[in-house]
């Protein structure tokens, strides 16, 4: 079993579409990135990368990569999902948290648990999505941009051999 | 086994008295908030609700709800653990760290361990509680407010049948 | 098994010698503290003590010590693990990410990795180091200072007896 932490920042920016938890969230701004700038599905890429001890989401997705250019971050969650199993390891359970002010994305967290479930191959109570203000402090509070953290726990399933 | 992470934020005020932990903290400002505003007790109760898949604090105790106005947190905690219990889930234990830059919280260290350890019907060597400052930078390093972060492992017992 | 997490925060100045995981990394600013102000090592070290309920850095590296002034942090790092050994614990793996806007960390990651491992007397592939700008935003955006993430998994070996 091992342990992992994963953090992602991004602006908030007027022009942009904003995805988060891989849902698509009507507002009149968005996350400011080279891919679509999800930061609750790169939190939760780094924090798999991290447990396996398989670098950084900027080691393997680079954003001077034309390929990455506005990429579906559920693409990126993929591929971190198939590294890791590659490695022998399966996610156990995934609990996140979203620092924003605003919009409220409680409507939104029943459909971001079914996608991520869905892009790691778990069960969707396997998929903590929470959500907080910063009380209107520092950049989150005044509405630059938001934050998000992930925390995982994998494993490699023990095989019995009859 | 399953991991959860909690934080929250509040800001430090005149005219608030100061929880944190569960303890009252002698101090000119205290933390500003629909509830006792005890930043230490909310980022735990995140931290279980999120390991268990449960949702969030706002969820459970929105602060829209006159029945939470200025509520002591340890009942919120202590529901949380009852929820986490309901799912079968026992707490293995809880680390935590809280960010300000003052007062200087070390001589209530321990009795927030212990006010914690009851509240979760844990040990106290299973509940840690760690601080630091930011070093004056940000909102916390200007006093406007304060963090705290917290994690936690839980697990379901398993049951031996004779 | 227990689970651990470490935060710490330095400020970046002119005229100090830049120390971040074990590692001396040429910067034209480093960070400024009572050690050699090794945010990523800190945090490692808090993550240790949370994890094993041994207090926290503060408690065990008083920075009104002569005794600490100008420490390398891979000696307080190793005194954590002897800390966490005597309680019987082992790491099972560390996690960490380091937010701070410049300069590039990435060549200096590989050789953290084994400067930690050596220190915590295990493998360099339980060792993660992350890192992420903020994007431009708060104090780490503003390049005034740095934070580091840590988390771990510990557990006590079972002892088989014959």
């Amino acid at each position: 079993m091992r342990i992992g932490f994963g953090i992602d920042f991004h602006q908030l920016v007027p022009g942009r579409d904003f995805w988060l938890g891989g849902v698509h969230i009507p507002y009149h701004k968005g996350a400011l990135g080279h891919s679509d700038a999800d930061v609750l599905l790169h939190a939760i890429c780094d924090a798999l990368l991290g447990a396996a001890c398989l670098g950084d989401i900027g080691l393997h997705f680079p954003d001077t990569s034309a390929e990455y250019k506005n990429i579906d971050s559920k693409i990126l969650l993929q591929k971190c999902v198939s590294l890791i199993a590659e490695k022998g390891y399966k996610i156990i359970n995934i609990d996140s948290s979203i620092c924003l002010e605003a919009p409220k994305i409680k409507p939104y967290v029943k459909q971001m648990q079914q996608v991520i479930a869905s892009a790691c191959n778990i069960m969707e109570e396997d998929v903590s999505v929470k959500a907080t203000t910063t009380e209107k402090m520092g950049f989150v509070g005044r509405e630059e941009g938001l934050v998000a953290y992930a925390t995982v726990l994998i494993h490699k399933p023990t095989k019995l051999v009859m």
